[in-house]
C-alpha cells in the first residue's frame, strides 16, 4: 500500500506546546505571579439556557420509543435549516433549504470540502492565517500561493489581478488579525474571483462579533457572491459549541464548474462520508435562534466584547497600533519598538505574567505582531491590561 | 477552478428511493394493507436508561461555568478511551490509549481514513457491499478490483493470492449478508495482506450482535493483524447510537508503511480536520461501558436477535437457503425458484404486504438474493414472518 505521500511535506507546529513549556517553566521558577491568559482560542462562558433546556428535552426524547431519533438526514434537520435560513433573511440573504447543509463544525467542512476539487489548482492564502487552510492543501498535495497581510494593507489584503488562483481562502472577521472586510472590499474579491473562475471559501466563524451594520456578516450580502463563494460557519464562538460541535455551511445552487453543480458534489460527499450531527445538539442548536436564546447569547457575546474594548483601550492610550479589538474576538497588535514576537512573548510573561500568541505562529507577516484575546473573564482581562499599562506607560 | 473529476464517475444508487416509491404506489392503491418494514437498516428502540442519565448530567455541566467544556482532544476523552481499551481487554486484545480514536461514526472514518492513502493504490472490495465502500473510493479515483462473495463460498470470500491489492475492505459480521468470519478464516486474510503489504480496513459495526465466542469480534484477535488493519467500529447497532452519532477507530502503533507510521498520520489528520465529538455524547457512550449500561444494551440486543430468530426459523421451515440470522442482524436469503430480487420484492410487498431490500442493491452477486433484518418489533417481525411461511409453504 502506498501512503499519501503529501503528508511527508507537512510542517508540524510547535506553537502551542511551546508557548504551555514556556508557561509551565515559567511558573514553577515562579510560583507567586499569578499568570493570566490572554492566548485563550476557546469560549469560556457556559451554555445559554435555552440551549440547555431544549438538549434535556431532546435527551428525554431519545428515551422514549414514540420520539426516539435514529439516523437523520445527513445534511441535518428541516427545523434547524429553518432557523438559520430566517437568520440569513434578516441579513437580506435569501438561501433554499437545499443550499444550508449542518456540520459537526467550520473546521470539518474547511477541510472536507477540499474533495470536491482536483489536485491541479492554485491555491490563494493570506499569510498571517488560520494553519488548517494550509495543512488540509499540503495534505492533498496542492500549490499555495501566499497574499501578504500586512501593517500596509491593514492586514486586509485585496486581490492582484496578475495572480491567478483557483481556490481563494477568506476569513472574515479575521483569525487571527481580527481585521474585517467592508463591502467595498468583498467586492473586489468577488469580482476577481467572477473573472478568475475561482471558488471563494468563506470563513464567517467570527461573523456574530460584528456590532457594525455596514460591515457584512456574510459575503452573499454581495451582489453574484453565490455564484463563486461557499460560507462556513459554527456556533462554537457565536453560542460556545467549541466543545458541543454544530456549524454549517452554506453551498449555492448557482455554483458550477466545468458542468458540475458543487452543490450536488457536496450532498454527494456527505451523504457517502457523513452521517449528520446529533440530534440533541441539532435541537440545542435551533434554541440559539429563540427570542430567548438570541437574548441569552447576546449577553455572552457582549460580555466577550467587553473584555476585547478593555484592551484596545489600554494599546489606544498606549498608542500601539492593533488591529480587531471591535467587531471580533481578537486583537493583533505590533509589538513596541518592533519587537519580535517571540520576544514580546517572553517578555509580557516574564514582567506581568501575561500569556498571548505570537504572532509569528500564524505566519511570517505576524513576525512583529501579537494576538490577545477575548475569551478570558472580565476581571482577570481589566487586571491583566492594568499590568500591561503599567509596563509600557512612559 | 477544476472540480474533482472523479465525482463524474460515481453512479448514482437508487436503491432506497425506488423501494420508498414502490411502497407508496402501493399503499395508495391498497390501502387496507398493513405493510410491514423489514428493511430497515436503523435501530428502533430508544437509547437505554444509563445513557440518557449520563448525557443528562453531561447538559448539566455544560449549563455550569465551573463544568463547562470547550474545545475538547480531536482524539477523544481519556475518560471513554479507558472503557473501550478495557472492553477490547476482554476479547484479550491489548491496545495503547493512543491507538484509540473517538469517532462520530464508523461511516465518516471509513471515508476520511482514505486521505491517508496514495491515489495510486488497488482497492479490493467483496460483491455485494456496503455501497460506502465503492463510492469513497471512486470519488478519490482509485482502481477498484471485486471479489465476488456467493453460494459457493458462504458469502465469505478468502484471498486469491494471484490477485494484488493494497488496500482491502472486511465487514464481519456482514452487511448485507450476515456472514461471519471466524478465526481461520481471517487469519487467512491476514496472512495474505502482510504477504501482499496490504492493508485491511476491517469494519466491526456489528460486532456487538455475535454470540459465539468462537467467531472473532475484532481483527486483532488475529495474530499480527495490527500490523497490517485498522479497525472501525461503532454506537450505531451497538447502542442504538444511529443518530447520536459515536464510533471508534483502532490505529495500531505498528503500522507503518514506507516509513510512516499511519497512526501519527491519522492523528495529524483528525487534528486538522475534526474537532473531536460532543462531551455530552462521549459522556453517553462511556455509560454504554458500566454495568447497567451493559445490561442495558444487552436487552436491547436480544429483542432484535429474537426478531432474526423468528425470520431465520421460519426460512429453515421452509428449506429456503440464508446466511445471517445469528450473529447478525442481517438475514440474506436466496430467492425461492432463483427468482430475481426485484421480482421478489414486488412478490413479497404484493401478495403479503412486507417490504425488504433487493440483493441486487448491493451488487451484482445479490441479484437473487434478498435482505431481511431485525429492527422491527417483535410483534410486527412474527407477523410478517407467518404471512412470509403461508405464501412459500408448500
Amino acid at each position: 500500500m502506498k501512503i499519501n505521500d503529501n503528508y511527508k511535506n507537512l510542517n508540524e507546529s510547535y506553537l502551542f506546546s511551546t508557548i504551555a513549556k514556556k508557561v509551565n517553566d515559567f511558573s514553577l521558577k515562579n510560583p507567586d505571579t499569578k499568570i493570566i491568559k490572554l492566548g485563550i482560542g476557546d469560549v469560556t462562558l457556559p451554555l445559554c439556557s435555552a440551549v440547555i433546556e431544549a438538549m434535556h428535552n431532546a435527551v428525554d426524547e431519545m428515551s422514549k420509543k414514540e420520539t426516539f431519533k435514529g439516523y437523520g438526514p445527513e445534511q441535518g434537520y428541516d427545523f434547524l435549516k429553518e432557523v438559520i435560513q430566517g437568520y440569513y433573511k434578516k441579513n437580506n440573504v435569501t438561501l433554499d433549504m437545499n443550499e444550508i447543509f449542518i456540520s459537526d463544525g467550520a473546521k470539518s467542512d474547511l477541510g472536507n470540502i477540499l474533495d470536491l476539487f482536483g489536485q491541479d489548482n492554485t491555491v490563494l492564502i493570506p499569510d498571517p492565517v488560520y494553519p488548517v487552510y494550509v495543512d488540509t492543501n499540503v495534505m492533498a498535495g496542492r500549490k499555495i500561493v501566499y497574499i501578504n497581510a500586512n501593517e500596509e494593507n491593514d492586514f486586509l489584503p485585496l486581490p492582484d489581478n496578475s495572480v491567478n488562483s483557483d481556490i481563494i481562502y477568506i476569513c472574515s472577521p479575521n483569525n487571527p488579525t481580527g481585521a474585517v472586510y467592508n463591502r467595498e472590499q468583498l467586492k473586489k474579491w468577488v469580482d476577481y474571483a467572477l473573472e478568475k473562475k475561482s471558488i471563494i471559501l468563506f470563513d464567517s466563524a467570527y461573523e456574530s462579533f460584528i456590532d457594525d451594520n455596514n460591515l457584512p456578516k456574510s459575503i452573499y450580502e454581495i451582489e453574484n457572491a453565490k455564484k463563486c463563494a461557499i460560507e462556513f460557519c459554527s456556533f462554537s464562538k457565536t453560542a460556545g459549541f467549541t466543545g458541543t460541535r454544530c456549524g454549517y455551511t452554506i453551498v449555492p445552487n448557482e455554483l458550477s464548474f466545468d458542468g458540475m453543480k458543487l452543490n450536488k458534489m457536496w450532498l454527494r460527499r456527505q451523504t457517502t462520508k457523513f452521517n449528520g450531527v446529533p440530534y440533541i445538539v441539532q435541537k440545542g442548536a435551533a434554541a440559539v435562534f429563540t427570542e430567548s436564546g438570541q437574548k441569552q447569547i447576546k449577553e455572552n457575546l457582549d460580555y466577550y466584547k467587553q473584555n476585547a474594548k478593555v484592551i484596545a483601550g489600554t494599546l489606544d492610550k498606549l498608542n500601539i497600533k492593533y488591529t480587531g479589538g471591535k467587531n471580533s474576538p481578537y486583537i493583533w497588535l505590533k509589538c513596541p519598538d518592533n519587537m519580535n514576537s517571540w520576544d514580546f512573548f517572553d517578555l509580557l510573561l516574564t514582567k506581568i505574567g501575561v500569556v498571548g500568541t505570537p504572532g509569528a505562529g500564524f505566519g511570517k507577516n505576524g513576525n512583529n505582531w501579537f494576538r490577545l484575546t477575548s475569551f478570558n473573564t472580565n476581571e482577570k482581562t481589566k487586571e491583566a491590561m492594568e499590568r500591561f499599562y503599567k509596563l509600557f506607560k512612559t
